[in-house]
């Protein structure tokens, strides 16, 4: 018998990441290691040896340090763990978040490592929850006007969040930076860089963030970026490393002498190229097929679905060719309230009570809600809630929509708020489905991932009967990196003990729990009705006829209200 | 000098009764007992010695010994404490929940009291908050249909929880404790019963719970009764104890001698006619003249107010002619989100780190909330909220609305959702002051008591910056039983040391706090824009235009809601 095969599927987060070990013929996942960032999301103040200043709202930061300090403790924590030698590695892999950007120089060594720029905010990496809201809204502005092709790809609204946003806040913010960078880079290529030593930038995070469209030649013309500001009019040329685009699934070259000496692994290792944390999740779930929408939940929740035209729907946020599978699109749609909102519950609106009653239970608190909860019948907690707490996303991509809650009465207990939020999430996936379905774009099945699919199997059944689908849920809790270790294994390719294509690596490293979520039907019935008054609060409140929840944003930030109608 | 003189107040409540020992020449309060009911309310099945049954939904009853214990017990106590000679208390005055009403044989032997009725829940006193929804409806349907006077008073809806509902359903339900009864009187009636040893039933009780309209020659025509029901026909002959009605601020006789071995005061003390318990506090809020709104809190709010004029007023509770002072119409207005919504609040939806937030900075959960609330700028919140968690009341009186939140991020904290509840019940206020006011009927100042007044200084000030109006604040906590004991200066008289009138005992008897709320510009002006949101939804929500609240509350009792548009 062949000695075991091997690779490492990296997963850089917000706060932390993850190294996993994965066996290559089964998928079995032998070690994993999670690293804190020593810096974490960058959101106050910068750090004292930075000058520790404080951050504008809407700033999030991290240091790209952080980064290499993955590389050096995680990678070798899992080697060690599994007791395994470096040659049985044959791939490694890493899905990062987006879009996350930074300046760097043309060796790759990022602006805020240097002692003359490492006070300058704008000099770090700017994190995926980074908002330019000012110059996203001018983007958007100078992109209707010119009709271009990429706001039709992300729903009509090119996010604040994301890559040219968030250059243009440098060049207008701290042109010095703008100017003293070489490149600007998303972190997911950054981190490829530091393994094989050269740029080798990902068409997911290009496609789904930086305007990037393989079918019409790539970036936006010139003259876009001219209209936006007189200084980027040559951005492409001089500012993103060249034009050239690498496509996810292969690889982007082998471990450097330095990476290997990091990393602990054998050097010239196959490395993959980077992808967009959420979009490693599909193939980790067995989903590299048209027809099968990949639920992947976390803070929020986000939804892929591979088909094989692209079709322009509303609120969808990216639509991009092989973005997540080669030879296929992958439409990607947000549901704005996931875990964060059943965070804030926990956190803040459900009383003592709820804690006391999990004590004396055993349980932990989301346990004692969720058994409350899925005591209920569908509609017998009276409530009915919009899960805007972190604004809407698809369709209507409004970040200033606000959470709703209607039907509480003094009887009403914390588990059947709970039950609420968690039907309007139900809903809002619903709506996506819908939408989808609508566009001629089949949903013939739900595969869920993360946190949320994990713990709460109240929220997996609601899929279920508010879509009138099957749920499955993929059986690793760590779907993005094993994502990143199927990449890995494909990056390594067939002779070396790999896979030749990403279904062919899912098939056999992918698995989903045995036991599926059907619809039942008194449920659906309900819900049917439930779901009517939901889309009827959601356009009311949503589409314009009563703007109040971004007045009352309005309001909250001290401006008169009076001119929104 | 002359020796002081006293008097004795007492409030029958829903749990407990206080009695109240009252200097006459100033009002000072001089000593204070509170009595629990033994039974408490019965809401969920009769004692054990009356067979224990499951009461069904909506039942709330109360023992009438409980209310003869208080007399018995608590008025020897404040006696006793005050160190004071039974020929010093010159009155005794009563004010107690409505509609509270039992059976009773000719002597005023409640039917609960016999062995042969005991285990009948319709031979207890129905309390208040006990409500005969359908036999409501049914009253309303004959009564629209006839055109009847009595129905205008009430806002257009008589109430489940009102008089003739409440017998309605003893005759449907228990025509054996119907044919039984001699007579059905309201609680206030039958205390003052037990203390003069006859029925002297009060125009309080009669005017605002039981279709009495002075105006109108009394109680509606026997064709009416006869419509509801066939055994109704001559139910004001036969089960009302004669159809003689007294007025409030007088004497109902003096004290029976078994009453007086009863309480230990002296035989013939005057003793006052019965009163509604809340239209017992405007003369001891110092409030017995037209133009100023007497802002009584509680679980719910009572608003009363006073004109020279009787005008129809849309979700106006109530309107009778000498209903709190004689001589004036008093109009009553309820606001259904109180302290019982706030309790929700802190009991359901405050996390635990309000609790230790409080506990850290030695307060109170109230006073930590109130304190972080206030801090807020008015719209800080970027809340809303509707305030129906109790349903509905003036205008609306739609007891199937449910509470509305809007706005919640995932940043909201529990303070800030204290606030926008406290907001909406200032908007509450408003919509009932904007609506006297658009009726004619002028609101010149507010001046609250009872709980919330006492202990929300938050809720006062937001009450002015909503109004535009200037709030004072009671001085007695305990304006109920205060109330009463100013009934029984006047029940005493002038020549017993007492007072000829109610608004000139309350002018000697009663103060308000010396420190005002008056309307803050800015704040006003924020709040007048949110008011405006707060009318859209109101109408919304409220009048048809979306029915939701109604459908969730239908699915909540697990019946289909498709039928309602």
């Amino acid at each position: 018998m062949q000695h075991a095969k091997y690779v490492i599927g990296l997963e850089f987060g917000t706060a932390r990441a993850r190294a996993l070990l994965v066996r290559v013929n089964d998928g079995k996942q032998v070690a994993t290691a999670v690293r804190e960032y020593a810096s974490g999301a960058i959101t106050e103040k910068l750090p004292a040896d930075a000058g520790g200043a404080k951050l504008p709202a809407e700033f999030a930061l991290q240091d790209p340090k952080d980064y290499l300090d993955v590389l050096k403790t995680a990678v070798p924590t899992v080697m060690r763990e599994a007791n395994i030698l470096p040659e049985s590695v044959i791939g490694i892999g890493s899905a990062t978040t987006a879009s996350t950007m930074l300046p760097v120089e043309s060796d790759g060594t990022p602006l805020c490592f240097m002692p003359k720029w490492r006070s300058n905010p704008h000099a770090w990496a700017k994190l995926w929850k980074h908002r330019a809201q000012a110059q996203g809204e001018r983007i958007n502005e100078v992109a209707r006007k010119r009709g271009e092709e990429f706001l039709k790809r992300c729903g009509g609204k090119y996010s604040g969040r994301w890559f040219f946003a968030k250059l243009l806040e440098t060049v207008e913010k701290a042109p010095e930076v703008y100017e003293a960078a070489d490149e600007f880079i998303e972190a997911s290529d950054w981190i490829v860089w530091q393994l094989v030593g050269r740029s080798r930038r990902n068409n997911s995070a290009a496609g789904y963030k930086a305007m990037w469209l393989k079918d019409k030649g790539g970036y936006p013309h010139y003259d876009f970026f001219k209209a936006l500001h007189p200084k980027l009019e040559r951005v492409l040329d001089e500012k993103l490393g060249g034009l050239e685009i690498y496509e996810i699934g292969a690889s982007a070259g082998g471990l450097s002498r330095k990476a290997a000496a990091l990393t602990g692994l054998k050097e010239g290792t196959p490395v993959a190229v980077g992808i967009v944390d959420a979009h490693a999740a599909p193939p980790a779930c067995g989903v590299a097929e048209p027809g099968r929408l990949c639920v992947i939940t976390g803070g929020r929740i986000c939804h892929l679905l591979l088909a094989r035209e692209r079709r322009d729907i509303e609120g969808v946020g990216g639509v991009v060719e092989d973005g997540v599978i080669p030879g296929l699109w992958a439409y990607e749609a947000g549901q704005s309230g996931g875990g964060d909102l059943l965070a804030w519950f926990l956190q803040n609106g459900a009383s003592c009570d709820v804690d006391l009653d999990a004590d004396k239970r055993g349980l932990t608190v989301v346990q004692a809600l969720e058994e409350r909860a899925a005591s209920l019948r569908p509609g017998q907690s009276g409530l009915l809630a919009l899960d805007w707490w972190n604004g809407a996303q698809c369709v209507l991509m409004d970040p200033e929509l606000g959470g709703v809650l209607l039907g509480a009465t003094t009887q009403t207990r914390p588990h059947e708020i709970y039950r609420a939020l968690v039907e309007a999430m139900a809903f809002s996936a619903r709506k996506i489905v819908d939408t989808f379905t609508k566009a001629g774009v089949a949903v013939d099945e739900l595969v869920a991932c993360g946190p949320l699919a994990q713990d709460s199997s109240l929220l997996m059944q609601l899929l279920s009967d508010a879509t009138g689908r099957t749920v499955k849920v993929a059986e690793s809790p760590h779907t993005v990196a094993l994502g990143a270790a199927i990449h890995a294994a494909v990056a390594a390719g067939k002779v070396a003990g790999g896979y030749h294509s990403l279904p062919e690596a899912a098939r056999h490293m992918a698995r989903v729990r045995p036991e599926h979520h059907r619809p039942h039907k008194a449920a659906q019935e309900v819900y049917g009705q439930l779901y009517a008054e939901y889309e009827r609060l959601h356009d009311y409140f949503g589409r314009g006829a009563n703007p109040v929840l971004k007045r009352l944003r309005r309001l909250k930030a001290g401006a008169p209200s009076a001119g929104l109608t």
